[in-house]
């Protein structure tokens, strides 16, 4: 080996062994040098070398010392630092902006939301208004301790080399990416940006409804609706990043024209558009949570308007979701966003239609459930990506 | 490590070295021991030992020498041999039983198609012509100097936990894989079962129009249908092995009860017996291949209700393709079986189907085509899938 390819192998290795090591803290904290060592396979020697550069670059802290069966010198444990370093996720939704802040060890440190119609808004007015809320949430979270070291950014549309497609913004081919980069500071994991389905997928798969599912569905319903699939712990994105349009699945062979350029889709009876609509609520408000907000009440008091809508969603959900778990074969469905709140009028329907559709070929059902963290499950799911950035590669923050 | 761990690592390396080394003969032959060496990265000592080994266990043979710009002392090369080591691929279909023997090379040496009802038909008898099948082929195989080494068999069925529920063959929770491994000769590489679209998809994917996509998805027509999802050249199981009930995702919530439990499937439209039923054709002949045959001179006399069978399956096919595309976003759709037949009538709906729904938010759409194996590409997939874990293990021949 050449003498330059030889130092490149060795940096290679040192970093993978940083990122073993800062993995085994994460999932065994408070956890020993010993311990660390046999959990990494690497000698005691290079474990403690590792531990002295991740206390050095503040992403773990000496804990309380452990006595093991009360013999012996105690060891010196350590732990996920829950500071400074931490991670933003952003949300541009049809209806709101939000952000939120993780720490190292994943709890939320900071959050806000923007409410305000996105919908036709330009791109770039949107970016300015998202690089906004980064700003005043990053001021909040350095009044704190906190140092924002990495950005990601759901966004409700598709990446097609680079651009986004989002029909319910307006936006066609917008390149994202380099306009979020150009308008959010400089970190040292930059800008990571995805649909905020697969962002949500993993929000609740780390921190949710999804913890310990191995392979599920997670359904993400507002303006659009969507899906993130995760397969063995991790996304499926298909063969160009575009998997998961379940909004475009076609539930009504004559249903109404949809912005995708087909009809008849499951979006336009489930989205949220589509649900006011029907109920007959009008979207005066200029905000999606009063609209939802008095859907679900309306639901509560039995209104007949509001209950159609509901029972039309449900169809169209059960069609499309016993279709996805025919295809997909997943241990559980989430149901999140707007579907969450609306869980108790949609998930019979759609759990008595997955038990009854292929069951006598599976010999299994999969659970239907409402995603835990509400309307939140995107935006956690993007700061939890920027974290799990760090966990990759905490070297790049050297 | 202690001494015998030692050894099993040692017969690991070996193992994957001899792996290694036959893949990139089948890549790149005829070659010489020399650009072997460059290919694995092994040493021209331990290719030299490896390539001994292979040609003692009858897997490659010595090419004609090969001079490289016309100077030095010509290479030796080394090339798969087309024989004596063989796989066998079986099919059970309601209509048929299919047997199909591949060399190393990927050549089809001997095929065998039995018609006959196995619908409803005892389990233990169908496998007990399979292997009446068998043993014929494997006879006709020996006097082509070719011995068999593994056996796959693809089932119209899905497989839960070593049971193979098949409605359209009235099989539920057969211990197909032990019925088979029983009635089977005993084999170095023993007996797999799969899911015939799974085979199918495979068999595409190797031999027939899904070469070179990397992400695909087969949809098998026969009595049943299903579909076999191929994602970066592997295939998508799902959580439990069940993925790609496509005959089971609902294209008419109005429609016609189905074996699976649910109602309005594709199955019940797009399926054999659907379509004979529509155009008015009698399955009174017993066998498919007659049915299909009449339902093919009809479509091309014009005749109105086998059209109108042809546009209700195509329309079908349309609805669940579409959503299949928008879930999974694959580059190509492949249509199999008796839908590869039937291609004239269907692929244009589809197609245009395709290329309408999600058009606007992927900005590309799939290319839609008929397998080119036709009614073959299970058979051809399950006998690759025997030659597969020849090359993934070679050793075991030893």
């Amino acid at each position: 080996m050449p003498e330059n390819a030889r130092a490149t192998h060795l940096d290679a290795v040192r970093e993978r062994n940083l990122a073993s090591v800062l993995g085994a803290v994460a999932h065994h904290q408070p956890v020993t040098r010993a311990r660390l060592a046999e959990l990494t396979g690497l000698t005691k020697t290079t474990v403690t070398g590792q531990v002295a550069v991740l206390e050095r670059l503040r992403l773990v802290v000496g804990a309380d010392p452990v006595r093991v069966g009360g013999r012996g010198r105690p060891g010196a444990p350590v732990s996920l630092a829950p500071g400074p370093v931490a991670g933003l996720g952003l949300e541009v939704n049809g209806q709101y902006l939000a952000a939120c802040v993780l720490d190292m060890t994943g709890a939320v440190r900071a959050r806000a939301t923007v409410a305000g119609d996105n919908r036709g808004r330009r791109p770039d007015a949107t970016v300015a208004a998202l690089a906004d809320l980064a700003g005043r949430i990053a001021a909040e979270a350095a009044a704190s301790g906190l140092d924002i070291v990495g950005t990601a950014v759901a966004l409700p549309g598709v990446l097609v080399e680079d651009r986004v497609n989002a029909p319910n913004l307006g936006w066609d081919a917008v390149p994202a990416a380099d306009l979020l980069t150009a308008a959010l500071p400089v970190q040292p994991f930059g800008v990571t940006v995805d649909n905020e389905a697969n962002f949500g997928a993993l929000g609740e798969l780390w921190y949710g409804a999804g913890q310990g599912a191995g392979s599920y569905l997670y359904l993400s319903g507002e303006t659009g609706v969507g899906a993130g699939i995760v397969v063995g712990g991790k996304l499926f994105r298909g063969a160009h990043g575009a998997a998961g349009e379940l909004g475009h699945v076609v539930v009504d062979p004559d249903g109404r024209p949809c912005r995708c350029g087909g009809a008849g889709c499951l979006e336009q009876v489930a989205g949220l558009d589509a649900l006011l609509r029907t109920a007959g609520i009008p979207d005066a408000s200029g905000t999606a949570a009063a609209g939802l907000a008095e859907l679900e009440r309306r639901l509560a008091e039995g209104d007949p308007a509001a209950l159609q809508a509901a029972a039309a969603a449900g169809a169209g959900l059960a069609i499309a979701l016993t279709g996805a778990v025919n295809l997909l074969d997943p241990d559980t469905v989430v149901l999140g966003g707007i579907h969450a709140r609306l869980a108790p009028w949609l998930v019979p329907t759609v759990e008595a239609a997955v038990a009854r559709s292929g069951s006598r070929l599976r010999g299994r059902t999969p659970a239907v459930r409402a995603a835990s963290l509400g309307t939140e499950s995107a935006v956690r799911g993007a700061a939890g990506t920027a974290i799990a950035r760090i966990f990759a590669d905490p070297g790049a923050l050297a």
